[in-house]
């Protein structure tokens, strides 16, 4: 190959690493491999007296793919956008507090054409360290209309910027 | 331009963009600009029973750059490598804690020739949101004897790698 087509052929590859969730048919969402080396959004612990702790406790952290970024950038997300939710178990001790398994992965991916229905956003819960998706049909829904209440185009958080 | 040269120059800027800190002359440690994009590395949050609090009290999260997060699969540490601890305050409501505003930024820098004395390590602390290291030599020197206690290569925190 030449220096060209070399560099040309790692972009491609690289843009592969980092496009996102694995491209899926239907509703199905994929696992968001590669998502650690995504950009880090936020984090925020939920406490035993939060009303949401039995289903969201935990630590977590958001991330988001290229995309997702420029949504977070411009208020509206490009399809292709990925936002990952990964929450955490923790552990205090002596005023630590800290992160210990994993709980689930929650993802959503922006596709108008394939999610009409629901904002044009998918929805996926990947529980503890698993690559399946646990949500039926009506939870997909119940996701979307949860975060149509919360925010404009569907993504609740906001990027901390400094 | 041809396309491969303006491919090429992308691949310079991008890599200007994302290769630490700024080079600086002498014991001095950049500001790290845009760390923020750099790979979410762990968090953890410290609470008033821990001894460190008024020092490093609140949610801290590490970030680090490419050669950093070399060192951290290896490691072994290459020169040029950044660490950033995002030191934030936090407030609690309802069960939920969340950052508020940056009680201040530390940063090391691997770079053996500059640093020898400190492990091949410099350090710097930037208080609040400004971008003005203001360790004393003294207190560099505390903070490598510290990590290098800590740690064989003097950095302390381990990759969340799931």
């Amino acid at each position: 190959m030449t220096p060209a087509r070399i560099v040309l052929t790692s972009l491609a590859f690289a843009t592969l690493l980092t496009a996102g969730a694995t491209r899926m048919r239907g509703t199905d969402v994929g696992y968001p491999a590669g998502y650690r080396e995504w950009t880090h959004v936020k984090s925020e612990l939920l406490g035993p007296e939060h009303p949401a702790f039995p289903r969201f406790g935990g630590l977590h952290h958001i991330y988001a793919n290229d995309p997702a970024m420029r949504g977070y950038r411009s208020g509206r997300f490009p399809d292709g956008s990925v936002v990952v939710f990964d929450l955490l178990a923790v552990n205090h001790e002596e005023g630590r507090t800290f992160a210990t398994s994993r709980r689930h992965l929650d993802v959503m991916e922006k596709d108008s054409a394939r999610f009409p229905s629901t904002g044009g956003w998918g929805f996926a819960e990947f529980p503890g360290d698993s690559t399946g998706d646990r949500l039926s049909p009506e939870a997909k829904r119940s996701c979307a209309a949860c975060h149509q209440r919360m925010a404009d185009d569907l993504v609740i958080s906001e990027y901390r910027d400094r």
